[in-house]
């Protein structure tokens, strides 16, 4: 397998809009990519590095939902919750979340999760988000998004670079 | 209790945006106006006069699901799904929704559900409801959405009638 291709992590989002759209690329075919977000324990992954997370629950069905955290050394836990409104496997997953440590609650998005087969047994996700207002939207950029992102997607290419390789 | 009252169902929608606003009040009180959602045997009345309503599931909870479908007298069935974010007793509803008749799936919306305590025993219901797209937004507001929701509220409005003159 080459691991020489760089995927980075392309985020778009217009100004004045509701929404915005993740990619990344993955060197791993869609079913592998699209079962690590049917694995809580790989849906771990997928955050900062110098955080470790905590799942509660992780139903990931149709009408299923989930609760994880974020937990930093001294303790403090950023958390998180959704329901799944749709999973089809292998295709997309339409879901809702919310961070729960907002002064209030009720920020929710709802973001499409599609997963496109890439030639070369490789793999594009596109997530496309959509906030409650342009405040929540810019708001959700500027939340360190980006880095948690790319240091959770790191580790997804590491654990698939193993998978690969075994 | 006054029945002179005159509901008026508003819906707001600015042009290009991603959202609109569906207010309505009730003439009952808060409690008794949001339990009505709580309840799968009212929540099938809120529809077209025409239609019957089919109840597949509604778990009310946050994390839970619901599918339900407003049938013909030919047969013809129109069926709506979606999964509760989260269910806030009796202040505010969040779920997502998707009419599953369309040609494609994934076209669902995050609705927010606000219960407002007007003076006088009176509720106010503001739903907050945004779509992944202008094109959705404004395929929605054409639906006939605005007749169903009417013909429904006014078989509440009826219901909370006879239950305030028990």
């Amino acid at each position: 397998m080459k691991t020489s291709t760089k995927n980075e992590l392309k985020i778009t989002a217009a100004p004045g809009s509701f929404d915005c759209t993740i990619e990344r690329e993955f060197n791993a075919p869609r079913e592998m990519v699209f079962n690590a977000f049917a694995d809580p324990e790989i849906v771990k992954l997928i955050g900062p590095d110098r955080l470790t997370a905590k799942m509660y629950h992780y139903d990931f069905r149709s009408g299923g939902s989930y609760r994880y955290a974020h937990i930093d050394d001294k303790g403090n836990a950023h958390t998180f919750n959704g329901c799944f409104h749709e999973v089809a496997t292998p295709e997309h997953i339409i879901q809702t979340f919310e961070y729960e440590n907002l002064p209030e609650r009720g920020h929710v998005t709802l973001d499409t999760m599609m997963f496109e087969t890439l030639p070369g047994n490789r793999t594009k996700l596109v997530i496309h988000s959509i906030c409650r207002s342009v405040t929540d939207r810019d708001a959700m950029m500027q939340s360190g998004m980006e880095t948690g992102l790319e240091q959770g997607y790191a580790k997804l290419d590491a654990l698939f670079e193993k998978n690969l390789n075994l």
